[in-house]
């Protein structure tokens, strides 16, 4: 199967492999050494020097715990968004009391920090900015750098669902000054779906010592003290550990820079053949996305009967779109473990379809 | 490595082969079928009709997510607490602003029902009843069966930690009346950690619909629209479900009472060995669990001392105590893939153990 969505993700063999290996006692000296490497890995991949903490469960697990360890009730945040997962972070922080001010932007479009920065300056009470990096469901990667600025330079907090571009994308936690980013291991992480992470700057500490939403098992402080031990409070997703120290060492072998560098060049790769496909790109090419590319289906077909046909004929498997471009966009995932030939084996599984589709005469 | 501890446990070859399968969409129909066999099957070890969820976390995560999903702020509940699961349970419930009244019994004791039963008739604002079934830290089983017709013959709700015992101890959580039943994959099911299961009866259900505890990522509504559709709201961790598909085809192969008389039969061994060394059982002989058997350590020993050379010169891993009884006592887990030799090897080290620590002077 070509599997061309934007997570879960092929893995390599290696990979594989080491999904197999026994289990351990997550209570045991081997676990200890296993949290870690893989942490230390991951904070080579996140830029940062602040702590980072593994938990069991999927990137919305560790959106809903970025909430609930930093913030009280009441709290005034502003969510943005540029598309499904900016929403989502909106509506986690609504469902837990906040009191969310939401700015979206058109989907396929990114944000705007100007307006970010206008909204923060009329609108003094907000404490918290909760902001997308890479938006999946539209292929749209933010100006992380830009909005951070903004963000820090009024003195907020800032949290950043990474999920998508951390590892795969440069996210330089510390340079920027983002506060909270997190990630999931079935993105770029070349590892299966089961364990998210999050850093956490001095400040989002300090936010987290007076936050006052309930939480137990997402809870960092314990999160901490555990792993101060070589241990988690709660029983771990081991083999998905396992997957992470082989595919972290791949990572790490091939180069921070040269892993994003292969990211830009896939990306550009698969934007080159959809358009030449004749099929046009959903995203604002100056914020298309190295790990997702979205674009339109031909007018008057639906996604899911491509979808469909890619998956009966081609042994290829797609993305439609998410929420209300469900039907009239298709996304290929290219993060972690992704060469050009996965794009063409796709894309050309996509010029068939859509050729043989558009001879078939209308109902 | 004989890893005897309750849990993660052995997985069996089979099981260690399903989850090098490569990765596939979560939202296709390979998916779906995955979840309705892997959903099916649980629902026939926890002997119900009702609707189980599978949610990626674990156990602890399934703790929250059964009160967030069926309480809200301020609502009493009463805490049934036999060691450090039930305090946990507690402490979850505490967390999240409910008016907790906990009643709790000698560590290595079962609860006694008619305690339970004039708690609640003395105290009738209490709506929610949370017990523990197997107490993995004292290896004490509730007479569940008995606790739950006092509860149900009060009309509360029953909220029963069933980690682990369902699938490896008899739970009728339908004949029984039990409304939400918990475990998680790396207990009896011999699968890895990351999944929790949680199945809710009708009255769980009702209960959900008015419950205004905050909630996103572990909510029972989402879990069940999507499930109707072969899928999970967020990624669930897929490696684990392949374990589970493969293991609980064997568990069904071998029946469900020869499960359970295979994991008696094991215990009974267990504690037959323990006392055969010399070493003071510490569960209380009418409760005894089936899954895990706590035991003192000879007096003076602290049960890390032996702990350390079981591993390193017997590659034997056991359990020591929790909380208060940590340097006491010990533990070896019997549940999963287990057999009578495993034990031996285990009881064989311990015994060889204590008697070369008893030779060595004091200083």
């Amino acid at each position: 199967m070509n599997l061309r969505i934007p997570g879960p993700t092929p893995l390599p063999p290696d990979v594989l492999q080491a999904l197999s290996r026994q289990m351990i006692n997550h209570r045991g000296p081997e676990f200890a050494s296993l949290i870690a490497e893989v942490t230390n890995q991951l904070k080579y991949f996140f830029q940062t020097e602040n702590d980072l903490l593994i938990l069991t469960g999927s990137g919305t697990g560790a959106m809903e715990a970025s909430i609930v360890n930093t913030l009280s009730p009441g709290e005034r945040v502003l969510a943005v968004s540029i598309g499904n997962f900016g929403d989502r972070f909106a509506e986690i922080a609504t469902q837990f009391g906040l009191d969310v001010v939401k700015i979206g932007f058109p989907m396929g479009q990114a944000a705007d920090p100007d307006e970010i920065a206008r909204k923060l300056d009329a609108d003094r009470d907000i404490t918290t900015v909760l902001v997308t990096h890479n938006e999946t469901s539209t292929g749209v990667t933010n100006d992380l750098e830009a909005i951070s600025a903004v963000v820090k330079g009024r003195d907020k907090l800032l949290i950043v669902d990474g999920i998508s571009s951390v590892g795969s994308v440069e996210v330089k936690t510390d340079a920027w000054g983002c506060d909270v980013v997190l990630s999931g291991s079935q993105k770029g992480w070349m590892a299966p779906p089961g364990l998210a992470f999050a850093s956490l700057s001095k400040l989002a500490w300090e936010r987290h010592a007076n936050a006052k939403l309930p939480r137990m098992y997402w809870d960092f402080t314990a999160a901490k003290k555990y792993l101060e031990h070589g241990e988690t409070p709660f029983t771990p997703a081991i083999s998905v550990f396992y997957a992470l120290q082989v595919s972290l060492q791949s990572l790490r072998e091939e180069g921070r820079d040269e892993v994003f560098a292969r990211h830009a060049r896939i990306a550009k790769h698969a934007r080159d053949r959809v358009s030449s496909l004749g099929l046009r790109l959903f995203a604002d090419p100056k914020h298309a996305s190295n790990t997702v590319t979205a674009f339109y289906t031909p007018e008057g077909v639906d996604s899911r009967v491509i979808a469909k046909e890619l998956e009966e004929k081609y042994d290829t498997v797609v993305a439609v779109g998410q929420g209300a471009i469900t039907a009239t966009t298709m996304r290929f995932g290219h993060l972690g473990w992704v060469s050009e030939a996965d794009i063409d084996v796709a894309a050309d599984a996509v010029g068939k379809t859509i050729e043989r589709l558009a001879t078939i005469p209308a109902r």
